[in-house]
């Protein structure tokens, strides 16, 4: 192995450099294999300067530091790309630029750190002859075929640390606060944070909820004296009854595509009891900051796994962990069944015991 | 002095408990006086079961913890009570009510926590026979009379580690990140997260900007191959041109209520220039959380400073950082002038000599 | 079910109050059944005043706080009770009589919280008649039979936080820092620690070390203009050679007993090197604070899971983390082998691949 | 001004790269002035190499990180240096060697950045004529002259969060826990972070304490069933006694060298009552981690501020904050008064008032 390949895409995670650490300290101290990274994605083949060296030096220091210095792009699908042709955006496909562009640069390898998206691009670039090994990257931890991705240690960290911070308020103020948490067809940082925080409803993607159900369990903690509630809400989160069934309070028209999910329970709860609530929308903080201890354990081994999976020629490979163990997977397998909440496992059932509301109850 | 009476008022803020745990350890150890918690501010004098004894058992374990185990209220204004009557809102004076509870109760001394709101209120009580001391409180550190309240530094704490955060991203993307932070009045919180962040641009109520000027900064960022932007906004911040210059990009109708400043600034950028922006408000978070060693600190110190003022009958006085000295002044005098954002002194000085940007440069 | 007893065993470990809070809340709820607490371990049983009611209002607000509400003993085997006879120390099995106290109680079943020493002690009893259900605990990681015990993560968060602040001063001063970490027999904290926080030199129980190797390591380093250095040592790494090789820096009479493992390393360094080194302890810090949010989750799903299996009758088992499900296992069976470090397994393979050195290095 | 010589000396100090980076994006951007870094203090003067350009792109990303690029030495003192002569340490003066490679220099300023031992030597380089602007640095805050010093928030956070981690295992296993803080004249760490952190003792340089008064509080708190206690205390707090009336507890010959003035009140408790006791020393880790927003915030506005002062000429002057604002004053009035806690202050009273020990009561 005399060349490789790496780059990341899609949303960045706390734990993208120290893949990127690790990946080059192995492929450099153990294979004294060179390493080029590219920036911004695919995008960085074919665009001028955006292939750069990745030596020790360039990966020095940057174990607990957040985001990837490679950058990162979500429009770059060589199979997709959206260029301005005559002043109109028009969707065409560069794979077969980018392909040629990675046959040029003779890799041995190509690591492609991404989620869903990046990864699904690397599959089809594999199944045309590009080297690519995988390694799995979300926030949201909705990857299949690993038991937890790099990044959502952290993510899940910020998260309850906000609820945290909104139980003092609730408690003084006598309020009901609702965090609106990233999510969007997994629920794990809500259902994880609402747990660790103390949340007491919890509302995500995979469990359609009842904005009564959730009416109710506010005014039962009301009645037995508890009158401030924690609502941890994924943004993916919805209602079984659609949106029409609530109105901004007081407000004639409803404009829904200002308000996302967490502002539109927050408005039926102040519409229907006398609870006062507010609204907050934690973003893209998630996505930053140094990663966790956790994080960047995991990520250093998918990291360096990652360069000894290329140098066993085991391409079309995702690493994973399974069991405490980094192993590997077909990618093709892994992206098979993207991951959800097991709504019978046992960390629902816990949540159910401990009279968390998921908005379904009768 | 032999029965003292606390209460806390206004939005809740990190380091309350730890005033309420040294006010009460000072009265009972120093002076072998018992204290009474009033719950939610003023309204504890009237409402059922609004009276509770705060002895050494009451205030154990709290000295850490965020929020105010007395609650607080935001309308409790006894000068200007909401009320229902026949079903409609209407404000009435209630303090002679309030002020007949108090002298009810024979407290040689009532202690009052609180921001200008709850301190004017004070002073007016003060004016009318109640034996007040005030101790000072925000987030914003708005509070006239006194170097700084506590809540200031643990808010502030919250702020910079989302400017930290949203740093990574904003690398990782090239984009250009908004976050609104606490501060109608005072920009404290935007100009001193913003220095201690690294923010390109910070917007302050004391500092009227214009839009363009924010643009010109982001634009030679981009010229000088910095692709991304930090701006540290508070929501009260104002632009010089008004309301009218900017609309949210390709929406033709504009709907002021619904965006605060931050969105506002992100939406006029998007629409003005390439960059891709986000918006986050941080809100609430702000609040939350234990007070930084800082806060716990100061807070101990007006506490206890608090409880011995009483037992010197220096009322219609409230506690006061002076030079690192916790003393105290006339309440009257203190409310007087309202805390700003010295826009000539040496922090916003410094600030532009480092090449922030605050909007007003030509 | 009707009633159930709790009680925590050995050092204690952050998310012992989170086990509490989820057992009672589910036996409360759930199953409608009654909890007793016992204090400070098995003494509980005998001691006045030792057995207290745990209703929802007594586990209340405890989820983030560090330590155990019902506090631990160290020495209360009831095998092997340490009485004063006479003014003699001697050791006496007293466990027919906490056998006894515990039928008085007339349990459906004794939820036991605790590392080795403890669920051990829980077996015998379990031989003897008592309905034990066990939760593992440990800061070390070193329970068999599950993936991971609670505690770990926010012992491992405390290590790497401080590794990141001893790297500034290691670099700022050109010295070689040894932070000497919690792990008598299993070396899981300075591992996972040392590869999060970019470690130098790892040095763990379960790699026997030879002190040239680690000098040979430094060196290099110093060589390729690396001044500095990182070593995370478990408090039960052991030489080789033994204790003889190394010996106090200029001083004739040497004496073991003063000084661990690593101010016995930072010594043989001083005297065989240019190297100016620095010794920190960790110690106690290690067991504090509130816990991380992974050790908040996993003690809530154990402690709920822990009161389904009592609900269940499955006595003799213990709660378990496997492939991130919480199943059980026999408490005989995951005692049977306690956890260790797998030397050949990936995490110490990446390890060596990013150049730490472990001292058997030829 | 065209160029300007920057430097750091003694123990690091959280803030330093802070300063760094505001006093040469001051000097670039607002007076279009080059600056030169020394690398280990005023070694960087003589040694090969110790002389690098400090612009925009060598400070880009230091603001959040502890340590200090350019380096620094404890030993570096040009009026009286170790050196090796025949193999033997001799100490010289080689002060004229220093000021004449300034001279070759052409600085128009010179800044150092240090405590009481790097500014000593400014102020004798500044009366031999080097153009000195002094910046203070010390965790420890006991520069006079200015209200606090950058680096002391960061250590006070480090410190107050080890007693928050002690508070749950003292609790847990009834322990007296003594943390070990930096403080060798000046107690302003134990001070604020015992206060901060709820501490039941603590010991300072500037109040001489007595054995017995300490064991006194332990057993009325122990006599009202608080079986356990938290000790602060500063490394340089001295016993009234001296040092012959403790010894280490069932070992004849005391090692008075081996064990800090920690270990001795550990020793001298353990000896003297019932209560088990346990000694952790916090060390380095109180230098280390990223600077809070408040140091971050104060040393900024330092760098600032000591590059327009050696714009305006003001040499031999110190930056120093006053009453919230940074202003300068003549280096030698404020290195004649080094700065100690005040025992009459309001700070100390409080902690009385609290019931704090500090081992001069009656």
């Amino acid at each position: 192995m005399k060349k490789l390949g790496i780059l990341t895409g899609g949303g960045d995670a706390p734990g993208l450099n120290a893949v990127l650490r690790a990946a080059v300290k192995t492929a450099v101290r153990s294979y004294n294999c060179e390493v080029i990274g590219l920036k911004d994605g695919y995008d960085g083949f074919l665009a001028p300067g955006g292939i750069i060296p990745l030596g020790r030096e360039e990966v020095r220091g940057i174990l607990p530091r957040g985001g990837t210095i490679l950058g990162t792009a979500n429009r770059g699908n060589p199979f997709a790309r959206e260029v301005l042709r005559d002043g109109e955006k028009v969707i065409i496909d560069t794979s077969n630029e980018v392909i040629e562009a990675i046959k040029k640069q003779n890799l041995d390898g190509l690591i492609v750190i991404g989620g869903d998206g990046t990864l699904n691009i690397a599959l089809e670039l594999y199944r045309k002859g590009v080297p690519i090994i995988g390694v799995p990257k979300t926030i949201d931890n909705d990857v299949g075929g690993t038991e937890v991705t790099f990044g959502f240690d952290t993510a899940l960290e910020t998260a309850t640390e906000a609820i945290d911070k909104l139980h003092t308020t609730a408690e003084s103020h006598h309020r009901v606060m609702v965090l609106e948490l990233m999510g969007r067809d997994a629920g794990f940082i809500a259902l994880h944070a609402g747990v660790a925080g103390g949340a007491d409803v919890i509302l995500i993607p995979e469990i359609p909820f009842r904005y009564k159900a959730i009416l109710d369990k506010i005014n039962r903690r009301v009645q037995s004296g508890r009158h401030f509630s924690i609502l941890a809400v994924s943004e993916g989160a919805k209602s079984i009854e659609g949106e029409q069934i609530y109105s901004r309070a007081g407000n004639e028209i409803y404009v829904p595509r200002l308000g996302g999910i967490g502002q539109q329970v927050s408005d039926y709860i102040a519409k229907h009891s006398e609870q006062e609530t507010r609204v907050t929308v934690l973003g893209h903080i998630q996505r930053g900051g140094s990663p966790t201890p956790y994080d960047r354990f995991l990520a250093t081994r998918y990291g360096s796994a990652a360069t000894r999976l290329a140098a066993q020629g085991k391409f079309g490979h995702m690493v994973s962990l399974q069991n405490g163990h980094v192993v590997d997977i077909p990618l093709a397998e892994a992206l098979a069944t993207p991951k959800r909440v097991n709504i019978n496992g046992d960390a629902v059932r816990t949540a159910r015991d401990l009279g968390i509301c998921f908005g379904d109850e009768k």
